[in-house]
């Protein structure tokens, strides 16, 4: 046991804690209100400088051997005097010596004792992708028993602070609560927007405890700071240009190297749906076994096709790749897509090949999608460079969905199901091990691509950052929402959670924030994917979140009441509106919102139309959801009309359900594809779909 | 302002707040820890009392016309002398004066102090339908900040207490925490346990506080007791005998007062789905401008009709509905339906009208659904005496569920849905505005009908809650799940709030813990009410919440196993079962539990069989999702036969979830719908799914 306070801050070995004087040391030249202190060495130090900051005083034992002082037996709360300071020094050199007779002590810290008040704990984490986060949670063990804490990505603004405070429940407390006087907040945002510096000045920093900060009168005390710093090194993900995806998207001239006449093949699938669905530019198949496939000229390597390839599909054997890929570098060929599995996916082996394929990429500067990708669709260009099942679908109708997905049987059943229920996409791409071509490209891509208004994302996790914040900040630019729906949410950190702040700021929470900041909507249920994307495609967006609702039925009007409740919709008392469909409706139905019909409408058709147009004209009204129950023909075709024609009229969106069967409303359901009106199954999806286009009505407000 | 203390709590009018002595007298008698006190009229009193049980004490004025005694300040804590116990009764005399000049004083409760320690509050409030509820919250401005609070209808028992506890976020706190010791559980349950004998003995209590009871070492001290009374008057619902109820949902002889030839008539319709459906028994249309309809004889009047009538249909205009009962009395039928409307639900003059018939149906001893009811429909019995275009569906597969809506639009538009998804009914019942018979009549009913398996409610309230008890108790002895969803969720409640229990016991609270205390499920969603319904006709119960998960991709491993963990199925690591699928899989799959068969599963479906074998004879393994992804046929057929055979030799649940669009496997559809196997579209459904088969599994065990 040794006093030794020689220790420099800057050479420590990592991962290292930093002790308290340390770490209190780095946040007073940032001007934060730490609780004032010194490191003594000695008895004489300790009283003198008590007796200059007055009694009560805390003592501290620092030692970077020992961590966790409290178990330890080095913190001393509440010495009162000169005589307690001694006793107090001298315990806690004892009982570190019997904690750990090999500990250095660097001195014991000499601390004002704060008064009570309202413990505030602030945390920083850092995530191995979205960097550092900072936690503001209620204190003591409330953060912890009551998991009342706010997140978001650093660095924050005086905005995130208002917000993150806002979110916390026990936000009453923090603001002033019957009578009882509030936090000097003010202080909280100059304690936060300090460690905004700081993670900057030292962005090794791991993780950073402020626990507890306590807040008296106006005042604030930092009394503990615990900093655990990483290593250093920051390596900042490559980026490569995305100049030649224009020619992967939309190539003039496709050359599918593995194409076979034999369909029980993958290139005998691929190259089927480029001929079946008519790929309008030029097509090679490759194949030294064969003169022609489906009567294409075919050429046993692509360096023998005599005209220039945009695109070269690679769907051969794994081990068979570089050799093609070579090909494709002498050709000079810039863009291909490697169907192909058996690279990372699989093991080492397929790792060491898959950085083969991308050194070789690089070297003759190709773009790669895959390697194990399904491939790219393209309906509305007639392009299906791609494979799988769901290209087997009969129909395959247009839209302006773009959908990239990490997942290839998730994003191909999706798609399936999307076009079975009418919804459309102009882009739809397999990102597979995603070897050089990422989920972030193709969202920066399709925030340019004209066929697109909205980008869906099916995610298992990003890796660069700052990339995805510059796609989806052109995403936002040109309107289109990002929608992305992450997986992985269960799963348990990889990393050692090592501190209190590391343990609340899970994987997923710091997903969630960080979609938040980086304006990208989190699609909660795979179920509404779909749903949500295809809304965007169609709707207008409402200005605020007053919602109109019109139903036929008492019991529909109270369903979608309570949905739009929870999702925090408001459904506004209507004032002159309601005099007008008082007039409407029979007396036993309600004019007011949500405005019930009645099974009159059954009878009387087109009194539903006018009815809607007055909500929908309403000033009062932000969007209508129209909630149908069993709505058969005849009457719901001409309902459907009416929706629709109010529909053209109106810059509000119009959100319709029908919860009875498709089957007994045939006409309606005719007229609802014919006009691209999406019609939800069920009250959930309706007002799901609604809340989506309000929050990202709100997120456009913001920017 | 004067002192009275000759205040009787029998003969006080109501309702009224007790005053603090008067509520803790009670307690007191019953037991409980009332914190020492004593009312007294004089200084000295206050002081020989003060001194009696030491200081410090709290002096409170008494008043009933002061019910916010600390606004009024007569309240003083933490008095520490004779001299203070002086001055603070002399203060408070005055405050109170000064407060109200009117307000009679009962006296100044003079009470021990209780030492800092850890406050809960215990509440109580009486809903006008479930009867006295009990809340446990964490003390002080936690409960409302934090919402931290469990509540069960009372009486409760000591399972019920201990649930309550672990229910709350707070309850580390109560258990001990990081080496504090926890509370007293046994005070905790003794005062839950006292408040039952309280309510039981005192049923006019509508709102009881204990705010705060402070718990400090082994000790508890109640010190504060607020306590609302209101009417005596227990009006016990008369219910009538079920005993007609056969002839009503199994008719032999039917009389449709009202049939017309006229479709466009609602008379038409019913009497034309009768006819079309091919109703087994006798028919007698009931029209005096009509000789036959449909090839029956008509009759002007049911008196007339010469043979016995177990069922009439009467579906006419409202005023003339009385007439007809008269004329139903005089020819002795005991069953009707009454599908008109314009009654109770109309205003005041139906209400009147609804009265007259439910006094002609006593005096008649007749049985009524209805009136503005859509009717009963029993597919498999060929019995449609029910109206409502859902009936229009060209199929109508028979089934097992039991379904009953206190909305006739949203219960036939879920009818009609449901067909369209061949899910199946036994009895279709819509109670209308349950002038008579009501949907809990139904619950007992359907749960000794031998077509039904389960009981599905879609339900806006209920008014006796004994009767619902018995019913589901029956439901239970039967083992059939009663399913229930209830709208009406964010309606604001109408009685003022007057007491912090009654601002956190909301309506919609306590039908939650009813429905849990009268083992009835509750749906959340509407979306999955017929998913989880057939499932339970279909599906054995799983033995507990160990989950075996099998897929074809590492993205739908990954969305089950979050799912799972969200709604707390656990998905267990595999020992030997993982053995052998790994010799069954390619190395690129995985063989732990969530399995991922990997897309081989294309080229190999009969491995698909061998995987789901092994996962399902394991031991660890309570039941057995598939997720299947695009799953086109020829594959998804083989995997369909597959899955139904192993499912046929298992006793556990196999639920299967299909992402992929059912267009691109018409066969494997057929063979799912011929197998009676219900396929889910979507993840979140299958999850739900197993989780409600998990849940009433768990129900049942605990009986």
């Amino acid at each position: 046991m040794s006093l030794n306070n020689n220790v420099s801050i800057a050479i420590a070995e990592k991962p290292l804690f930093l002790m308290e004087h340390e770490g209190a040391q780095l946040l007073q030249e940032l001007g934060l209100p730490v609780a004032q202190s010194q490191l003594v060495q000695t008895k004489q130090e300790a009283i003198q400088f008590a007796e200059k900051i007055g009694y009560p005083v805390v003592l501290k034992g620092m030692s970077r051997d020992i961590v966790h002082k409290t178990e330890a037996g080095i913190v001393k709360i509440n010495v009162q005097s000169a005589e307690e300071v001694e006793a107090a020094f001298i315990e806690i050199m004892e009982n570190a010596s019997n904690y750990n007779d090999n500990a250095v002590m660097a001195g014991i810290l000499v601390q004002k004792m704060a008064p009570k008040g309202t413990e505030l704990i602030f945390g920083v984490k850092k995530d191995p992708v979205f960097g550092h986060q900072l936690v503001i949670g209620f204190g003591g063990i409330f953060v912890e028993i009551m998991k009342d804490f706010a997140m978001r990505m650093m660095p924050v603004s005086l905005e995130d602070v208002e917000e993150m405070l806002q979110e916390l429940k026990t936000y009453p407390i923090i603001k002033g609560y019957r009578g009882q006087e509030g936090l000097n907040q003010k202080v909280i945002a100059d304690i936060c927007l300090g460690l905004n510096q700081l993670v900057e000045q030292r962005p090794e920093i791991e993780e950073l405890d402020l626990n507890p900060v306590i807040f008296a009168d106006q005042d604030a005390f930092i009394c503990d700071v615990r900093i655990l710093l990483g290593e250093k090194k920051e390596t900042e993900p490559k980026r490569r240009s995305l100049e030649n995806l224009e020619k992967m998207i939309n190539p003039a001239s496709i050359a599918v190297v593995g194409a076979s006449a034999n369909e029980k093949k993958n290139g005998g699938r691929l190259f089927r749906y480029l001929v079946e669905n008519q790929f309008p530019g030029k097509l090679y198949p490759i194949n030294p076994g064969a003169s022609e496939i489906k009567g294409y000229k075919a050429y046993p390597n692509i360096r023998e096709v005599p005209e220039e390839i945009d695109l070269a599909c690679i769907i051969v054997e794994a081990k068979s790749v570089p050799k093609v890929m070579e090909d494709c570098i002498a050709k000079g060929v810039k863009a291909v897509i490697v169907y192909s599995s058996g690279f990372a996916e699989v093991g080492e082996e397929g790792k060491k090949l898959q950085e083969e394929l991308l050194n070789l990429a690089e070297k003759g500067n190709i773009r790669v999608l895959g390697p194990n990708s399904i491939g790219i669709a393209s309906p509305s260009k007639n392009i299906y460079t791609a494979f799988g099942a769901a290209l087997e679908s009969k129909v395959k109708p247009h839209g302006n969905i773009g959908f990239i997905s990490q997942s290839g049987a998730m994003g191909s059943a999706l798609l399936s199901r999307a076009w079975e229920q009418s919804a459309g996409f102009s882009r739809w791409v397999s990102v597979g091990n995603e070897a050089d071509l990422t989920t972030t490209d193709f969202i920066e891509l399709l925030a340019e691509d004209e066929l697109t208004k909205v980008i869906t994302v099916f995610m298992e996790g990003i890796k660069d950052v700052k990339a995805f914040e510059q796609a989806t900040a052109k995403a936002l630019d040109a309107k289109k929402p990002v929608l992305v729906f992450k997986t992985g949410r269960s799963a348990v950190g990889k990393r050692a959670v090592q501190s209190h702040t590391g343990s609340i700021a899970g994987d997923d929470a710091v997903y969630s924030t960080a979609f938040q900041k980086l304006d990208a909507l989190r699609i909660s249920n795979l179920d509404e994917m779909i749903d949500v994307s295809r809304a965007f495609t169609v709707q207008k967006l409402p200005k605020g979140n007053h919602i109109g609702v019109l139903t036929a039925s008492g019991g529909a009007c109270s369903v979608i009441a309570d949905l739009c409740s929870e999702k925090g919709l408001i459904v506004p008392e209507l004032t002159e509106s309601s005099e007008i469909i008082k007039e409407l409706i029979p007396p036993f139905g309600n004019a007011q919102n949500p405005v019930d019909v009645t099974a009159e409408v059954i009878a009387k058709p087109e009194m539903f139309k006018k009815v809607l147009q007055t909500l929908a004209e309403d000033q009062e009204i932000d969007g209508v959801i129209v909630m149908l129950t069993t709505n058969a023909d005849p009457g719901a075709a001409v309902i459907a009309e009416a929706i629709m024609e109010v529909q053209r009229d109106q810059d509000k969106p119009i959100v319709v359900g029908r919860l009875g069967a498709d089957g007994i409303a045939p006409k309606a359901m005719e007229l609802y594809e014919k006009g691209n009106l999406p019609v939800y199954a069920s009250p959930e999806r309706v007002v799901s779909v609604m809340n989506y286009l309000v929050k990202y009505s709100q997120l456009l407000k913001t920017k």
